[in-house]
């Protein structure tokens, strides 16, 4: 294969959530055994917005921006100057640092528009660039499009209480190897789990020791569970222009399908961004900028029970899957995300992932997305039908037990 | 500077079309010549979708998207299997040549995403891309991003009649230097001018035996002057895997805000497409994709309405600009771009397109952004309110005559 096709083979999305529909059956009939199970089909392989509803007054926004016409249909790259200053600010309030609205935040096609155009700001060919295993796919598909080395940090969710469990040594050697970008998700995508005061203390020391730039991705910051305590990196000892946080409706508040996403922090950074979109996509959906005033702003109550019914799933999914012999799992502190390590089966992870969706209607993500030593893992995105997700797992459980070694 | 400070400096958006807001006034001050002249400020960078409103029903469909909820908001990469479907059936009628919803056509954020998309699949570091002068800004900038060589090829829509005016020698050396990937808009933006067949065949013809792939961005295709004859590259003898056409609803049909386009044809390429996609920006966004279905199911009245008061503007504004001695304009044969060449001035273009901001009220964009060959140029979209797209080249034409030389 010439170059370009190593490159694109290396972004294969048949595994990748939603893509389930391009993929066939495979072989997996001769594995099957016993029939299949009746039931609800549910598709964990990311939210169900039919379920928990977008944002109240989101379309009524979006109506508007159409009714405001040009002006909103068309805006800087970076995004309507006055939504940037209403987001300014209350992205500042949350996140406990100042925000720039003219020059340090740029709205983007979805948090994934953010997460690219950051990587694209910031990584050449043959940069190397620190990347948690496991964390959020695209993470590590990103720096190998643009020709950049993975240098690999590993996680340790499941042997760790009261920090995420990143291997900070693992992290100083990378920076001392020459990593001079860092990108990693917190909350954990598809841990669920929630990087400590400690651990993000050490992340903005050794960024400002190295000079390195520091891309975090914040998406599930708002859906805390127990009083989480989170740390946000921009607000702890870094120098600001050393980091950039990714932020979007897109899951706690069901906005994925208007696409809109926010990356604030370094001007220089968020320059280049701005930069790039003109040539990527242009901007994010004008219309769609209009919902943003929705964002921070829904009613308290709302969002309370929002975080309530998710962990009321969460707890419901993981005292049934605790039933299974061998199976790891840690209870996750924000997201909506669990990533259980499967026992051992007499069937690979992949294949079982195609089992579940014939005999049981249940989609999942195999953990092989996430990074080389999650490959027994699968990953459940459990903002769902409650009693369909119940049900949904009880079927997993089930076969679980008939494919156990 | 190092390298990727280089790479980011030459996607300098300063003088961007909508990008003016960003731009300081600079040094005009001390240039300025009499008083500035009233008018309502007409900002020809873009099209004003106030003055040629969005297709009817379009916000309809957006919100029975919405209803749909989930599986209207999550969709394939790349895009509604349904309304792929749809799309393929009413494109092949237009360009005469099958498409396939399923392997051959992708949605994409705007015909922006299309392009970004479509040269990220075919370009790698050291290719050679042929591009045409003058042409669509992103072309030459996308090949610099992905550290391509621009193999510059004329176009003469000055000096020509009955053809655009692109110089097929300097295609055929193009190619024979090595470049396998050719970009072009036709029709030509900002020149306006369509494509012979002939020049068409001979496209198809180079690209055959060179086994050269061709993007053609067919954003203007439907609105064309006066019966002018159009040849679909795809439905010319070309091999079905060698082009790929993108077109969208953000131009004539006033759609910019929903962020959509498409692009058609090569599936190797489509394929690419929708796996870089998926760490770009996952998908077009889902309530816009249905916004599709009215795309090719306009009333045909309503189409030819919007054609014959775009003519009349175009004519309107041509026929002031002729009374300027020694400005050189070709009337359009499409689209609803002017771009006329300026008669020597005492001051810069860059300098005068500041002056017409500051004391016209009039936006528009300098001949630089396509090409080194068109400097004393400047590019104004003439979708806009007739009446004050009149007087907006009344006040230009004044002020040429200030600072002529």
């Amino acid at each position: 294969m010439n170059s370009i096709e190593t490159k694109f083979a290396k972004l294969a999305t048949d595994n990748a959530p939603g893509q389930e529909a391009r993929q066939g059956m495979g072989a997996v009939d001769a594995l099957l055994r016993g029939d299949s199970i009746p039931g609800t089909p549910v598709d964990f392989s990311h939210g169900d917005v039919d379920a928990f509803l977008p944002t109240p007054g989101a379309f009524e926004e979006f109506s508007a921006g159409v009714e405001r016409g040009g002006r909103q249909a068309y805006t800087e790259y970076r995004g309507s100057p006055e939504i940037r200053d209403m987001l300014a600010d209350r992205l500042a309030r949350f996140t406990g640092a100042p925000v720039s609205g003219r020059d340090g935040l740029i709205i983007t096609p979805g948090t994934q528009g953010a997460l690219f155009l950051a990587l694209a700001a910031t990584v050449s060919a043959g940069d190397k660039v620190a990347i948690v295993q496991p964390d959020y796919f695209a993470n590590r598909k990103l720096v190998q499009f643009f020709d950049g080395e993975v240098v690999p940090v590993r996680l340790d969710y499941l042997g760790t209480h009261g920090a995420a469990g990143l291997d900070l040594d693992a992290l100083h050697d990378a920076f001392k190897a020459g990593a001079r970008v860092f990108v990693f998700s917190n909350p954990n995508n598809p841990a669920g789990v929630v990087y400590s005061r400690q651990e993000i203390g050490t992340v903005a020391e050794l960024a400002g020791r190295f000079g390195a730039t520091v891309i975090v991705d914040q998406l599930y910051s708002r859906l805390l569970y127990d009083g989480r305590d989170y740390t946000h990196l921009r607000a702890s000892a870094i120098d600001p222009e050393n980091v950039v946080t990714i932020m979007g409706p897109s899951k706690t508040e069901s906005l994925s399908g208007y696409r809109l996403g926010v990356a604030f922090g370094s001007p220089r950074v968020i320059d280049r961004m701005e930069k790039l979109q003109a040539i990527v996509s242009l901007r994010a959906p004008g219309y769609s900028q209009a919902v943003l005033n929705t964002w921070f702003a829904e009613p308290a109550s709302w969002m309370d029970e929002r975080i309530a019914l998710h962990r009321a799933i969460r707890d419901d999914l993981l005292s049934k899957l605790s039933a299974v012999e061998g199976l790891q799992a840690r209870r996750p502190e924000a997201g909506s995300y669990l990533f259980p390590k499967l026992p051992a089966l007499d069937v690979s992870t992949q294949e079982f992932v195609r089992i579940l969706r014939q005999q049981a209607a249940v989609t999942v993500t195999p953990g092989s997305e996430f990074g080389p030593h999650s490959l027994e893992s699968v990953r459940l995105n459990f903002s769902q039908d409650h009693k369909a997700a119940v049900h949904a797992i009880e079927r997993i459980v089930e076969l679980i037990g008939r494919y156990q070694k």
